[in-house]
């Protein structure tokens, strides 16, 4: 397979989220992690898939081992390096013996560009850098290697010596690189800078043997997507990035950004058409790999991009989805959601509770008297668009379509110190609670009473204890429920101690998440609210494929 | 005072956090955390503060109403509405009177450009939407209102009609608009095309009675910063922004980033020089009181935006901070930081204790063992910034200048739900708690040992009250004390209930505020712990006007 920029519409992706994305503060990655990313990013289409620094550390190399084993079925996977140390040849360096050993057809090598670099970085002299370019390719392609160039600190480097930067372009082209990327390694570049230093290193294309160009952007100064877009529409041909936008400091340029923006309005090809629709698919599930909350406000991706929450816009986007929405959600395998809160107009209502199953009439005095309570509740302290399940059983209540699975009738929880505690020796490092909560509930569940008890780390935890010991006896499917997150905010934090607190609690089945609301100004009886709700919700039985018209009668009567 | 473009390179900041920014999905403000917000902003700098949308709901009127009690010292307070309804006379429309009555000098109308959005959205004809803006601020400037005119959609509306779009802005121009702001309020447009057509708009300057132009970007194609770099570029002279990007969607273009491109790269005046250093700060109490974690990974005022992983980097950047950074921190009140390094932090630790009246020397192993501690309690989850009279206590600790004037020994607290409970039946509407706590404390005070109990709404207000009746009889001034705040944050919310929760409190006698931070798996341990050192801080004696020198022996002395 032969990776081209063969068209004047086509841009080459080369993703880096296993290396530079890894540089991320708090995110780190086992080799099962990488394998699994990697194989991710087969599957949605990437061309080049930047594994690491084999050689770096043993992470690395035991990743391009096994990556031997289970090969990639569409991307090139390539190992990322420096030049060969100063002083020596690039046949001694251990560091090249690795990377060869990593058994890739592609290795990306990054080199000093920047004068200052070299001098006060590396303490070395301007044409010892350039030597260690130039044997660096070389030997690489001696050994068969095709090799992408990437010329670290780029944009800051020709600001501050161009000649000598072009110089270590010049070298690279000459030693046999197929790409060279320049790189905003510091991120402090702005667009138009990026232009016209992209457009003054593409008027020197003669002298690089008419090499396509690659851009690698950093997000230090918020534009690092229109930084790499600049890029691409002065001539550049290879896109880096990461996938949300992961990366050191402020992070990479976002992939999940850049593909829609450079497929979906710049009219160039990254992806095939069709896998396109798997991006918001891909990102959700790399964030699940890492670990990381997938933040909901992500361009194209995010849980929010397609939100509409104002009133005017819901009944706008009903009508014309234009007037909302700058491309069409599906395009990216995203979809359009109605948020509901007190701004919220009928329609939004209407909207959401059709995706509970029920259809009502804008006219229905029902809708209102929804919408009364919301706005009632909200006053109250609850925010139900963050609690659609809690939302969901308030709209069932109020049309009659609720069936409390159990009913709990009282608690009791009481939280107390161990024997040999003391304010005053407390070692708040000590992993363990010194204190111990223990939680007594009495449940009727199906016309059965039962009493039962748990303990816990903390108030909230032994309730959900003991609420599971009654009701998994008649549901068990409660086993593979669990708590997944778990919010409080002090609504009037002025009031001290008696002020509000709303508490929000996730809860996952391994498949599916939801999340419910308690507000209350005891923050056990919120918690205990949220609990009762989440577990509640789950025993709903599954959504009916056909929703209940509710506009033809008074009663409930299905859509046929 | 005259807010102004009067010089070429001056910019305009206009911040809607309040309005736009409050349409974040799982942000709600309060009519208190608005005024808050509000004051933050006007010491930041930021000359427009757009406030809300009176009359949209209670909570916006009732903010407006506060403002007027308490007014900004520099910002001009605005008022955010749309155009008149159609087909009836501006006078009449009760929105445009609630408008009136929120007393602001400058309002912002915002008004349709699209005709998709006039004919489809409004329903209504592309003549009378014409008469709504021209009627809607002539009513506006008759009742003595200065006039900011938001050109909503305005590049998707130019792109399909660059003819009737600019006609809505003449139309606004001519009816006394001083300012004409450009929306891209779908956030669909890339730089390049903000840059394009905002040029077309201002070569038709002549017909726009030269107003300045404003804009107003949404970043969901990833290029909300840029797009508004650009306008300035093409020759806009007001950017409107929020705070951390909060908004809808994917948020608004982000002040945070904006400020410092358009400041330290681009050479404009946004902020008086001086201020620009708050920006961190600024940006991290907002956070606060919206109660969203910072995005540590945010360009410029990110926990991790200059922070830098061992090896090259660091002593690369030691050497030379230009070769990693593409800005000095401290020039918008960031700070760098060594990841994995022992020498951070070690003057912060210095002036931070001089404050409380211990003064060391750098060398002082004491030094290193509070800077350690520090880093062993930031781990563990504890955050001083915020909670500056624990972390004075903790130096107390460690220099043997701590006197515990109590010490709690155990404590129980159980929460317990009256008898007509039901979880089926619960009002969340009822006002008073249908549970309630009580705790129970023993503490020994100068030797004598006291146990007492008391009652309330929660686990917290039962445990201070119990502490304060047997403080009382040896310390009647805690009778002043009272707490004025409580926060509550779950650390590592993927655990669920097991997750660590760190509570700070804040405390007040009526003069002076102090904050205490706890941290444990116990949220009622947690609690309690922050609850012991807000009282024993109140205890301690008034800071003595010598500060102890612990330069020149061994044992503590006074400074002569």
């Amino acid at each position: 397979m032969e990776i081209k920029s063969d068209h004047p519409t086509r841009v080459i992706l080369y993703d880096t989220t296993l290396r530079d994305g890894a540089q991320r503060e708090g995110l780190s990655l086992s080799v099962q992690d990488k394998l699994q990313i990697a194989k991710l990013l087969d599957r949605l289409g990437i061309p080049f898939i930047e594994g690491g620094w084999p050689g770096a550390n043993p992470k690395d190399v035991q990743f391009f081992w096994q990556m031997r084993e289970e090969p990639l079925t569409q991307a090139e996977l390539v190992a990322f390096c420096s030049t060969r140390r100063p002083g020596r040849t690039a046949a001694e360096d251990p560091m090249l013996q690795a990377i060869l050993a990593a058994g890739t057809r592609y290795v990306t090598v990054f080199g000093k560009s920047w004068d200052l670099h070299v001098t006060q970085g590396l303490g070395t002299s301007l044409e010892e850098n350039l030597a260690m370019i130039r044997e660096t390719l070389t030997y690489l392609g001696s050994q068969g290697r095709r090799v992408i160039y990437d010329a670290e600190h780029w944009f800051d480097a020709y600001r501050h010596n161009p000649d000598y930067a072009l110089q270590t372009l010049v070298t690279a082209a000459e030693a046999g690189a197929e790409w060279l990327v320049l790189c905003d390694t510091n991120g402090g570049s702005l667009p138009h800078e990026i232009a016209q230093i992209t457009a003054a290193v593409l008027a020197e294309s003669h002298h690089l043997r008419h090499l396509p160009l690659g851009i690698h952007t950093h997000n230090d100064s918020g534009t690092a997507v229109a930084n790499a877009l600049a890029a691409v529409q002065a001539g550049v041909r290879m896109v880096q990035g990461t996938i949300n936008g992961y990366g050191e400091r402020c992070g990479n340029a976002d992939l999940c950004s850049l593909i829609p923006n450079l497929q979906l309005k710049l009219g160039y090809t990254c992806l095939p058409e069709e896998k396109l629709q798997h991006l918001t698919e891909i990102s959700r599930s790399i964030s699940e790999v890492v670990n990381l909350a997938p933040d909901d406000h992500a361009p194209f991706v995010g849980l929010s991009a397609f939100a509409h929450k104002g009133g005017i816009h819901v009944s706008a986007v009903q009508k014309n989805p234009l007037t909302y929405e700058h491309i069409a959600p599906e395009q990216v395998g995203n979809c359009r959601r109605v948020v509901v809160s007190e701004q919220s107009g009928l329609s939004n209502i209407l909207s959401k509770i059709a995706g509970f199953g029920f259809v009502l009439d804008k006219s229905d005095p029902q809708v209102r008297s929804i919408l009364e309570r919301l706005k009632t509740l909200e006053l109250e302290g609850y925010q139900f668009e963050a609690a659609e399940a809690s939302f969901e059983l308030m709209v069932r209540e109020l049309l009659g379509q609720r069936s409390h699975p159990f009913e709990m009738l009282s608690f009791n929880i009481s939280t107390t110190t161990r024997s040999d505690w003391s304010s005053k020796d407390w070692d708040p490092t000590g992993g363990e609670a010194d204190v111990q909560s223990l939680a007594a509930v009495k449940i009727v569940v199906q016309g059965q009473t039962r009493v039962t008890a748990a303990e816990g780390n903390g108030p909230v935890a032994a309730l959900d204890g003991a609420l599971r010991k009654a009701l998994l006896e008649f549901y068990p499917q409660i086993e593979q429920i669990h708590l997944s997150d778990y919010k409080v905010r002090i609504l009037n934090g002025q009031a001290g101690t008696s002020a509000k607190t709303r508490v929000l609690v996730e809860f996952s089945d391994g498949h599916h998440r939801w999340t419910t609301v308690g507000v209350s100004t005891n923050i056990i009886e919120a918690s205990c609210r949220a609990l009762v709700e989440g577990l509640e919700y789950s025993l709903l039985p599954p959504s009916s494929p056909l929703p209940i018209d509710y506009r033809s009668s008074a009663t409930a009567t299905r859509v046929s």
